[in-house]
């Protein structure tokens, strides 16, 4: 599997911060093509685009000529093809833990706050500002306080979502906190989440993958 | 693994009916446990429910004492202890393809259009009914048209989704078109789709999963 890897990438996409993160903690070595989802009514809406990715979308990880799509069906990808340092645990009982802390952020919070929401709302429903905003606190505030029950309740939970390793769950959560603290969420109620971002954060691999060290974050 | 499985279902949800067709088609027995979205406020969130699932949702699959939630990471879990009628092809690259699929639905459509969100818009904004219809036929037009893009510029597309045997792609798009038609989405744009979803109800294994045939439907 020697074939290049390139991803294409915003700084601020927290899909995409979940994929650098899973390159990064596989060692994997990985060219970034900046997507810029703002400017010029957004790079990912270009005809240009459309071959990497008919859903308009970042992250497309490209590896050789095959272009992936989905953060978690990538995430997965680079697990079974590279799979020294494990993103999902051994037993199919934990995997699916995992996989379901995983998609509480990936299904249930992060669909609902993206871009072309609030820039539906903006445009078709006018929807002001500050209710955009609550709208996104909202839906991270649910789901945070379901991920703090599902970590606090079981015994699986340790340094990081499940056990001694990051996973594919950590991968997820490090980017929700991420969005959580720009939109001002108050994270006092989660104490648990907030203990395993510093603990992920702390590690270089999620050091390197925050939106501020990306090539495309303003200077 | 001859514990009992019991589903937490709602006729109506197409998360649960995503995770009934896979039962379905593992041939499994299992219990449907009801739980009615709608009455006395909604069950899933009385406290009965809470330790079935934090995060209010169904569906929920009991495994013997285990809580399983995520209707994606349900079928993977699903798939790995009973590996036969597989629900994911044997590469990586064939499976990252049918998991990208399935959460072009389970992560950017079906969540926008979850009954939570719509409600949220009728008692928080106010949002009149034909304009929250006509938010949740606009995500489902985004998605399929980039859904009916990836299957037909794919040479893996088949009769089904993915070759010739329905996979974890198809358990979410079945239900998808199902709540496309009940909000009157026009179809005619999507051919492979419409053409993929009547070979999957022609299988007793997803007729078996239509709401309409549950315990809880309406008589």
């Amino acid at each position: 599997m020697s074939e290049a890897l390139c991803l294409h990438s915003y700084w601020r996409s927290s899909a995409a911060y979940r994929v650098r993160i899973g390159l990064n903690l596989k060692g994997l070595r990985y060219e970034i093509i900046p997507v810029h989802l703002l400017r010029d009514g957004g790079e990912q809406r270009k005809p240009a685009f459309a071959e990497a990715n008919p859903q308009k979308l970042v992250p497309v990880l490209q590896h050789g000529k095959r272009m992936l799509r989905q953060s978690l069906a990538i995430l997965e990808y680079i697990d079974e093809v590279w799979p020294e340092t494990p993103l999902l645990p051994a037993t199919a009982r934990d995997r699916q833990r995992v996989r379901a802390l995983a998609q509480v952020v990936a299904c249930d919070v992060h669909p609902l706050n993206n871009l072309r929401v609030i820039q539906y709302f903006e445009h078709e429903w006018n929807v002001p500002q500050p209710e955009r905003d609550a709208w996104v606190r909202h839906w991270i505030e649910e789901g945070f306080e379901a991920f703090e029950t599902m970590l606090q309740n079981h015994p699986a939970t340790g340094d990081f979502c499940d056990g001694h390793a990051p996973s594919l769950a950590d991968c997820c959560l490090v980017p929700q906190v991420y969005n959580a603290r720009r939109f001002g969420v108050d994270l006092t109620p989660y104490p648990t989440i907030v203990r395993i971002e510093q603990a992920c954060l702390a590690l270089p691999a999620f050091d390197a993958a925050r939106p501020e060290r990306q090539p495309d974050a303003p200077g």
